[in-house]
């Protein structure tokens, strides 16, 4: 049993390096990030992903941009504001750069950069504080025994810590409360294949991946108590803004008798967006789905159908955690609550 | 918009060819078939697939059998008996090899290799009738300007004819009652993804491909009308074995309104099976899986569920399409009453 910490983030005051995370788990590459640019190009080419990491990596973006732009203020907020639309639908990215860009004051970037530079470094230790409170709520959760489905990748690669889901996870296993998981592949990326096993089996936890047309045999032919994953949104009603497949598996658990938890930073949740109907759903190239059939796009007379994520109601979601505290539903206007008070 | 005829599997009365639908649609290459052991490799590997073309294939090969043994009737057996082993799960297979087993009576099987002959290319001509009675009663049930979702491959490609449910999505757009299909890629060998898709397009179907994930989040943002899938099996009281993601399919369409059609000759029908606890499911090799992240098979600590099947229950089943008629849920015991009339 490997008990190396996995990180994804590397930052040492000056330089910012992520962790190829697209020729994972066969390359391990670190990638130099110079400039918000370098950073833009990450985060839309998935390099790094996972809302909090991508929330991290934006932070220290904003702080290179502010070393490069010097006194050009209206360059350095242009820098943010294309930040933000590398992944419209991430809320922690917008989170993390609203904060950056809300601690300039009028001061010139350049100048402001060993203050920009702190701050970037306490939304990090602080998402690592957050992961801990998260597993261990969460974790408290399952009953010993448990066999669980998780989806994508919430773990230390997604995050600035121990992560999300996998970390409620992972902290089950070492307190013994998990007989098995199983790890969705996560199509079209295959988050779940390359990273979420990779990671648990670095930590020995029992994991079988599988295809998510398999889960419904799955639970038809085995007791699942729980789904667990991640959100990249929770809008103030509790319903959640996940990795596409995620309705799928809510559906699935209600009907086979699993239940499903979500685990999120406070970040994460929307306040101002009542509920699911609101959040716009990105949609991206359809030549993700096609390579894996050795194709780059569609061929000809062939449409792709391809949102990155989708949107569970409230109503089948049991328990939402975060490092602010848990909410079993009914939710009421509790997740509001926990977002102001972080 | 071209309408040639696609076929997958070629007879001249001495040579059986196949279309090596493992690397579709990239290469169209055809493979010769000399021997009944080539068959089973062909029907094992994946060069032939779909329930009505494996039962053909396995019917040429019980005369290619027939030729090469000669007068060696136990061999001529003990070379179906491997045929019939090759796909457990699938009941055409079994069906076919156990009527040419019946046709040889009491002589030797190289001197019933014409009769053999005859019967296996009844056999195939069967199908191609049986298919476009299916595609007819069918399309008739699909109301103009329905959106459909489809699993797997069914079309020409799985069958001696135009397919199954396929065969009933080109009859209906034939007929002007199709607006959109939705083809699920269909993890992990991506039949959807590389022959579905290549199928519609050469008949000018409006098809997107979809990854089985994004299938919940579609049923949520858009109407669906129907679900139309194949089967494997369809056990006495109308439970489906069917490619895995058909229980999923099901499950979705019922909570969003979308009805199930099940398109499948008699020869899938299996009386002296009571119902889906009894069949035996198989499962294939983690390979087939982590292929499409870059590896062999499943890394160091980590495992793989990959059934090939799940059993839909006969109660999330609205139709089920045969060439000797149709049922309509609930089932009852008729589906007994087709097998016996056809």
């Amino acid at each position: 049993m490997n008990r190396e910490r996995v990180e994804s983030i590397r930052w040492d005051g000056e330089r910012l390096e992520l962790l190829d995370q697209r020729i994972l788990p066969s390359t391990e590459t670190w990638l130099a990030i110079e400039s918000a640019d370098d950073a833009i190009g990450a985060i839309r080419d998935l390099v790094v992903r996972g809302a909090p990491a991508i929330g991290i990596t934006a932070a220290y973006a904003c702080v290179l941009a502010a070393r490069r732009r010097g006194a050009d203020t209206a360059g350095w907020h242009a820098d943010l504001d294309r930040l933000v639309a590398a992944r419209p639908t991430a809320i922690n990215l917008r989170w993390a750069v609203e904060r950056m860009r809300a601690a300039l004051h009028e001061s010139e970037p350049g100048a402001s950069a060993d203050a920009l530079r702190v701050l970037a470094e306490r939304i990090h230790a602080d998402d690592l504080a957050a992961n801990r409170a998260m597993a261990v709520a969460g974790a408290t959760m399952i009953d010993p025994g448990s066999v669980v489905v998780t989806h994508c990748n919430t773990g230390s690669l997604a995050t600035g810590g121990t992560g999300t889901a996998l970390g409620v996870l992972v902290e089950a296993w070492r307190q013994d409360r998990l007989e098995q998981v199983y790890a969705c592949e996560t199509r079209p990326w295959l988050q779940g294949l390359r990273l979420t096993a990779w990671e648990l089996a670095r930590e020995g936890v029992p994991v079988d991946v599988l295809v998510e047309g398999a889960v419904a045999g799955l639970m038809r032919r085995r007791k699942v108590d729980w789904v667990v994953t991640g959100a990249d949104r929770i809008t103030a009603n509790g319903d959640v803004v996940n990795k596409i497949g995620t309705l799928m598996l809510a559906i699935l658990a209600r009907r086979f008798g699993a239940r499903m938890m979500v685990v999120a930073p406070v970040s994460t949740l929307d306040p101002a967006s009542p509920d699911g109907s609101c959040i716009e759903i990105e949609q991206r190239d359809g030549g993700e789905i096609w390579r894996a059939g050795g194709l780059d796009s569609a061929p000809a007379g062939v449409g792709t159908y391809n949102p990155v994520f989708d949107v569970t109601p409230n109503e089948l979601i049991d328990v939402i955690v975060t490092e602010g505290g848990v909410v079993s539903a009914p939710f009421g206007d509790r997740l509001a609550g926990l977002a102001v008070s972080a």
